[in-house]
């Protein structure tokens, strides 16, 4: 179409079908990328110094991971921002929001928290960052001076708060403040909603008893704890008529809660997470049926996560209602691992040979699976609408976080952030291993499962930086950049605000 | 029907329409008492030494006030036992459950609290009386020591806990260890519940704006406060299996949650009060327009009670429908007044002439005028039946504290506690007075209300003490005897204790 | 108590637990009756012609059997008056209440219709009984004229209505005409709620697939058909605002749907039967491995009754569930059998040793077994209360339909009509078997199930008809009386009616 | 961009905020039309034959009202083919689907009722339009042959069934043969669902207390006949498992019901009209205080449509929420307009002089006025956001009736039917008259409200139709084509069919 050589697009998609939030584009749809955005999309051929033919596949925007833990000081054996992001690309995720921590109620100063994050960070990523900020104190000064700083010149918009956790846990009144806080600045506040002294009452119960082994972390996280925290914080954020995101959803209850706050327009959002839908407590247990634990009766503890894996199948169609209703808005991996073998990973729960769950790190790995998990068993199985993947896969995380007018979508003049599936029936399934996935994580709680898809091609700024057999992640270390995010374009809150909390 | 004096009653009822909480029973039946209970009930006449025409009036069983507040100390302004059961015989309440107060949490031995607690009583009260626990500090000791040997020795199997308070307030790993050692020991637990941090939080708000006026105190403790700790309180009943009652119910939609527990058949009791059926906040405020407040403007601290009035009669209408449909047990006073113009009264809350709401003591008087209230505006205004006023006021109490083998209930072998009705339009309806009350408080918060019925006769244990046309309150200090309950015979775990909390 | 022999009791019971809806009294209560009355109720002893000692059973009201099809002159191999009641003392049931029947819409004078009945039943009834009339052709003689004539001079003061059945279904419009008219009249209406289309038209489709033996019967009939039905009439009876009762339902959507209209305070009640707690549909299979088939594949067909058996044991919980808190108001029988083994009975249904289930008559017998049942696997095993067992079999129904001052309690100058059961642990368990009951049919759907009590001694107006240790069935032919009933007492329309309907 | 004249775009968009039904692109994104489809996108300058600088202002897709009744033969005094589509292009919409009836019972052979009706509006049309099929005898033959044939040839993938109108009216066997029918072959149902009975029998009422002027057509079809009949639909739906769009939805109650059914993932669809969220039956009243009725007490009869109006501003609020909840999934005009001065238009309902509200044909007009009313009221407002607002007015339309491949987004490669509004700020507020409408109509309900925006260009297939401020309807008649539709894009059946069904 360019009648220069000059003009010729950097590079050009075609013969796929395009989705976004809410459209399918057929196949003759052509897209050019130049200068790192999506400059044209065009029903007439575009030329390119480089041309991908789709063959049929699926070409999507390239998804928002909104929920990662990387380079956590209090993770000594988890996954860096280098090794985390390198397993972005190849898993179809060209952004990913790790935490910057007030990890101490003593840390005073959250500007100088997130300056180290940033030294931490620069030139280690694999594909583009931002930072939430997980507050453990809001205090005043923090509230009035520190996060509005974080806002104007970082580009912080969100904040993520605790009801559990010793180190991070904040009173419902400290809850309060911040979130009045965060409306009048526009921050977005995700919480993790579980109800601390249910834990620690049925961990007293469990110790007492001597039942500790890692199957005995999912007892002692029952549902109701996330039921009653649930139901709480929405009570909260509809007093201050604030948007609130509860994170990493795992109760069909909990989610009834949510929907019904959401029909009556309290501004509620849900994220849930790939283990919610996939995996049961079973894989806890020393004698899980799922797989060999190898002659290691220990290996329960790869699958220890808060909230834990529920009981039954049934907990996990809950779920899969709750996303197929749209009570949930946003699809991460919580990516949160430790090393298995290490004594300051999962092992560190093996004290003297003696399993003990609370010993051991919380957390999973799965940056890389999460959208080919999402992909096969929901959109390929029928579930799902290619549209409602990409919604929550890509679109609503970039929105809820700021970014909805960079990221997220396959629309002009955003970033040329592309993943491309394999046309179906190309790719022979094959069951994964953790030999295929590129973090720093020594196992996968997915391992063994088969997959009928996987992104064939990945794109960063119009840079293909993942081609799956043609080099695999072919991009390197430091070409993913920091994002200045702006405010949430979901929610947010429309009456006036009572004369009293003005 | 007897054949000589030795075989005469000491007092026979006829002639009126005797009520239980099932049926309704003709005129033409006779009531025979005899040593303090009811001997004998007959559809052929019979004779006594005296005689009670009910001249086709109701003949309810005696009122059991289930929620009072007499002779504490942290009320040095209010009711005491003597005062305080004065005025019940005249309201037709014949027996009524006062708490013993763990006052502080310092205050180790409840054992001796309620020593205490009897020796103010002793000799002292007009009808009959047992004690709640109030517990502030459920440590071990207590609860596998003390308490047992107060359900053991002194019949109190119930306590009383809150959300709210910093005095009273528990955690909620409190009010796990409490609710499991009561479920051991089957006692029942009424709960007291506001979110005490959403109280904190807009309290601060409040005095930063100086808006401090008896009215704020609605204000200070919104709705969301009761629907919060009602779904927090019953999710941890419900882990526990284990029954609870809500005290003083006022908000439609904790209500509701409670509806929906007991759907499920999670052992939920809900409690409710007078105050939240008849009076909205309007009362609380300086210029209302419902009385003129005699040059008084801080006559609105005369309403400050916890939870507050509520805002509006559709709130009201919420709380007569939850009374309509079943949702609430018990209906109590929660008498727990001060007088008005007294330094340790309601006038606290004038420092220096500046009206402060948190200064002003909680709570309203109301022993006597509770069944009034609801027989006038529930029973002859066709809200509810007969049988379901007397569940509410007499049989449900009884039976939820351990005293329906003989109290709550016209049944032969039961004590001889009834209480007659004027027929239909025998009595001149008349406006309430505050000097036709028995109480030793200056006001009534219904003062100037207008009542079609009252109770014409009070009889207990078999004794005429209250007769409205002859005499008034005709029994002297220190008839009422102190009873020791038996087990709650309302709800109760079904299901097997879980393996993790036997 | 009595001076001398003429003052003596007819029969006097002692040394039971007394049970009403609301209350046990202890076993030192004597009850004395008298002229077929309860006389008196005494806390010491009295004297009787003839005394019986419980033994610490229960003693409870009279059953109330308020729905059986007796003598209906569409089922030739059913039970009559005579052989029905002859079941009912024996079971425990002292009032039956069948149905006279409008049987086609031709039938244009209801008033012969009862006279018939009449007839039919004059000196043949073990027990008391009523008439409701089945309605088929509301129209304008008939709801103005007819029925009010009914009403005053024969008591008849309930109706039932189908949504089903060629003979009997009524458009949504004849159903207003009739809840206005009974409204108008205090009459109540009972409504059996099946959408009649859903059930045509999968008929239709198992016709079209030669799906149709027996077990096709319960797959003919959805959950579905009921739980439509049961939203449509609640909605016509909100509109008319009267109160309804639905009978025999079988689905926990459905009885959900009540219960948020009895949350609403829309007046409606329901009803259910044993065969909804105890049996699935499994029974219907030619291979059920409840029980062998004894060489006959057709046995299916003893368990067809509409609404029909459901498929599962998580059904049942849901009807269990909608007792339990409260949602079921009657506990019947639907006793509506015929005989298995004759050519008008249920082996009707098999055409030339073809079967079909369209071809069987529907219905079960359950007189004799209901109360029974109910007390065995609800009150011996924890699920209900016994009050609330007397409340659902005996005190409810009575209310219903307008016997509520004489049937129904254990209360003085009430028909003096009583079950007395074995003090726990009397009765060896035993197994039932068709020989043991009294109906006229040649076989029982509970057959085979475990007994672990049964009805000692029957009393209907103070007479022991029932005793089963000794003699049995000891009342003869015609002591059942005919009872015109007033209007009930529970529910009823408070709102003024709507001008336009007035 | 192009290198030559014959490069050049027909026609270039640019300076105006882009959206679609997720996302909202920057103004400074052009739009290049070619051939009448959006050629391309581009974040760099395209050239066109003309270009259209939107200064700001929203650009959206064309909308589609799925909803209008035009030269319907039952309709005389209504709006035509030519007068309807006229007034379509200057409100915004550039497709529109009315309906051709099968008007009778008689009506056998639908595919020449569709070739009547194409005959009708051949060359008529100003905007493009296709065809529902109103069905009223969905016989056999129909089903099978006609059915399929229009699918296949005429692109007619959905219809239109009613439960209630004598004429249209299909019982609940009809309607699941044509669900089941429609499931088969991939059509949509559209269901218009009152209780025909509930109508009819307080018609009756009405009309016996002389209650017949217009206002009382809005109490003949109460609230209460929407939602019976909506639960009703619901049901037959889940039974066989089909999607439904239930129309004209006016009740929050009723839309509750459907917000349950989608929450359990039964595939229902809503639709709602600007006259559900803007008029009260107030409107209906001869002595209304909204307008002046201008001597002329009739004139509530043009506001008479049903469902209709309904009686409160609380109600209208519901509508409201279940649009901003997410429940209503279409947002249509039900245009069914007849001119009011005129004796088969409304005035029909005037029989010598008196009003009949029966007589009154039911609809108003409302193409034109159907997005302005939810842009100005909805949108700038902050109400919804302008996605939402695209979502319910353009693409869920086209999805719905299969054309989202070529209508109701803003893609690349679709029709180019666009409509430009004026920027903030730029447009005088007016109070709409009907002189501005170009409809056939001498009235709009709408008349006297206040717009503070209109579309300012409506473009079809890439020319500019509809230019307000240079020669406003600038197309001619016949530029409208018609639509063979394909299947559904939203929901349908995921579970296969019961084997029972199949
Ligand atoms: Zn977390
Ligand atoms: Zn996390
Ligand atoms: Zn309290
Ligand atoms: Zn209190
Ligand atoms: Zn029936
Ligand atoms: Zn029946
Ligand atoms: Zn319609
Ligand atoms: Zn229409």
């Amino acid at each position: 179409m360019f009648s220069s050589k000059t003009n010729q697009f950097d590079l050009v998609i075609h013969n796929g079908y395009v989705v976004t939030a809410s459209d399918i584009l057929p196949p003759s749809v052509y897209i050019g990328l130049k200068d790192g955005v999506i400059d044209q999309i065009s029903a007439r051929p575009l030329t390119g110094k480089r041309v991908i033919d789709a063959e049929g596949g699926y070409v999507m925007p390239g998804g928002v991971d909104s929920h990662v833990h990387l380079s956590q000081k209090n993770t000594p054996a988890g996954d860096t921002i280098e090794s985390g992001t390198r397993s972005a690309t190849p898993g179809g995720t060209t952004t990913v929001i790790p935490f910057a921590v007030q990890a101490s109620k003593d840390d005073f100063d959250v500007v100088s928290v997130v300056e180290d994050y940033h030294k931490v960070a620069d030139g280690q990523a694999y594909c583009d960052y931002g930072f939430h900020l997980i507050v453990s104190n809001p205090n005043e000064e923090m509230l009035s001076e520190q996060l509005p700083q974080l806002v104007e010149k970082e580009g912080i918009t969100s904040v993520k708060v605790y009801t559990t956790y010793p180190r991070y846990k904040l009173s419902d009144e400290q809850l309060l403040d911040i979130l009045l806080s965060n409306r009048k600045m526009g921050v977005t506040t995700m919480i993790h909603a579980e109800n601390s002294d249910i834990i620690d009452f049925i961990g007293k119960k469990l110790e007492e008893k001597k039942m500790i082994d890692p199957y005995y972390h999912s007892v002692s996280r029952p549902l109701v704890a996330e039921d009653e925290a649930t139901y709480r914080v929405i009570s909260l954020s509809k007093m201050i008529d604030v948007p609130i995101l509860i994170v990493h959803m795992s109760s069909e209850t909990a989610l009834s809660t949510v929907r019904e706050a959401q029909t009556s327009l309290v501004p509620i959002f849900a994220e849930t997470c790939p283990q919610y839908l996939f995996l049961t407590a079973d894989y806890l247990k020393h004698d899980c049926h799922h797989h060999v634990h190898k002659n290691d009766s220990f290996q329960g503890a790869k699958y220890i996560c808060s909230p834990p894996l529920r009981q039954t199948v049934k907990e996990l169609e809950g779920v899969w209602k709750a996303i197929q209703n749209g009570t949930v808005t946003v699809f991460s991996s919580d990516h949160a691992p430790t090393v298995y073998d290490h004594p300051l990973g999962k092992k560190a729960g093996l004290v003297n040979g003696v399993p003990h769950y609370k010993k051991v790190p919380n957390g999973l790995p799965g940056i890389e699976t999460r959208m080919p998990l999402l992909f096969c068993k929901g959109v390929e199985s029928g579930r799902i609408t290619p549209q409602k993947f990409v919604e929550l896969c890509c679109s609503n995380p970039a929105k809820m976080y700021g970014l909805g007018d960079r990221k997220g979508s396959i629309s002009v003049g955003m970033d040329a952030d592309l993943v491309i599936w394999y046309p179906k029936g190309k790719l022979q399934p094959f069951s994964l291993d953790n030999s295929m996935l590129h973090h720093g994580i020594d196992y996968s709680p997915f391992e063994g499962m088969e997959f009928s898809n996987w992104p064939r091609y990945t794109i960063l700024r119009g840079n293909v930086v993942w081609d799956r057999d043609n080099g695999g992640l072919i991009a390197s270390k430091g070409v993913g950049k920091y994002l200045k995010r702006g405010k949430s374009s979901l929610g947010g809150p429309i009456k006036e605000l009572d004369e009293i909390l003005a």
